[in-house]
């Protein structure tokens, strides 16, 4: 089974990059399969800019995203139910849109979805998307690889903060760390950071990247621990209201990087 | 100086990411930019398939890239001279797009021409885009993130071969890690993380992804090492011709997220 060729009408599953929010940064590929997609099946981070721009009129729109209460109790949808949809569906000879925010290959649980599509023997292929990394740096006008003090070493660690991680290694490992679902555990992680690379290191965050509401905060470490980058970036300024969903969703680049200078 | 603005007209100098190569995984704000330049200096990698299809055609297509021996003895057009370019054409009034490979940001020297912008009082904005890593585990259907032993731990470092690296913390910090411009010292990194991985860890490489001529190979660090991966994706099987840029452009992924199975 041929899975990637982007070029020519495909009947089964696509699993595409929708970008970061900006219908102007999802790519070519993603805004065809959604044009000519019978069902979309999507999730919270940035698809539906991308959706309202991009697909047929008449295509199905499931949402089948991990966030907020519109499914339940726990507001989340389980991974075997999105499994089993997108199974039904392309068993019943629709033409199957997932669409994941960002790049499907980063934090997405793609794996889950391929192998689902395998034990059916059903077609499948992936397009591939801008990470909010990308886009944030973009936004900012800064280098996600490369420090402003010209050393030699360019590496990027892109974590996320849901993820069991030996920081002292992410730390040493790599320049710039980018930082992926942090909003809750925002102030711990930049206290424990503060430890590796020191208070004054450079430390930004980035909202709703590319989208028309983005917001930007940059700083320091230290600065980030003391609640900072939390109280710039939450929309609800009454303390008594605040809840963590109101900070997502964040990126946070650490390192050099992150400096920002005179005109952001 | 608003600088990111996609949706509108835009007079100053864009940095644009081409994406991995396929003209189809550029984002449509970057073929916006390409379709309405004046000026549109571009390098190897990945460039010159985005900018036939979606270039203007009466746009002055200009190569500055480091890369080959199209320009002087040593083939690199120096920074100096780029930045140079970038804000003569720009102070003349011309719609300049600077389109680098993959993500502008990743990997590019995006800094040095960003402040020859802001020294000239030039206007300028970044379009982000997909890196060569996103394509190359789309183009395979591997995450890049998340590893099939679905432990908890989520990270990717991406580093670049030419730089000063800590290989032991870069190791211990990420699951995955994805490798660029890693054709000259492929043997001798491969051998360097057999020492933090083992021999039997995973190991792709991915030469010139999502372009038609794509070539992948998927074995151990161990092959890797012994040079199995050289030998699979270099062009001239005459030992006698073979040199390193018959490697490049070469994306290496190393960890549980590279292995591949049944049907690649």
């Amino acid at each position: 089974m041929k899975k990637n060729n982007l070029r020519v009408e495909f009947a089964g599953v696509t699993f595409a990059g929708a970008g970061p929010s900006d219908p102007a940064l999802c790519t070519i590929a993603t805004a065809a399969a959604l044009a000519s997609a019978d069902a979309i099946l999507y999730d919270d981070l940035g698809c539906q800019a991308v959706m309202d721009e991009h697909a047929a009129k008449d295509a199905q729109k499931v949402y089948v995203g991990k966030r907020g209460a519109r499914d339940g109790a726990t507001g989340a949808t389980a991974q075997s139910a999105i499994c089993e949809e997108i199974v039904r569906r392309a068993l019943d000879g629709e033409r199957v849109v997932r669409l994941k925010g960002g790049d499907p290959s980063t934090f997405g649980r793609l794996q889950d979805e391929i192998e689902a599509c395998k034990a059916n023997s059903l077609s499948w292929r992936v397009i591939a998307g801008v990470t909010s990394a990308s886009a944030a740096a973009a936004s900012l006008g800064v280098p996600l690889t490369a420090p402003r003090a010209r050393r030699q070493v360019a590496s990027l660690s892109v974590v996320s903060a849901h993820a069991d991680v030996d920081w002292t290694s992410v730390s040493r490992g790599a320049n710039t760390i980018a930082i992926y679902m942090g909003a809750r555990k925002l102030e711990s992680l930049a206290r424990r950071l503060c430890a590796e690379r020191g208070d004054s290191t450079p430390c930004m965050g980035v909202r709703r990247a590319s989208s028309p509401d983005e917001a930007r905060w940059v700083g320091t470490l230290a600065e980030a621990a003391d609640g900072r980058m939390r109280e710039a970036l939450t929309d609800r300024k009454d303390d008594s209201q605040k809840n963590d969903s109101d900070l997502s969703p964040l990126l946070v680049v650490v390192g050099e990087a992150a400096k920002s200078d005179d005109d952001t």
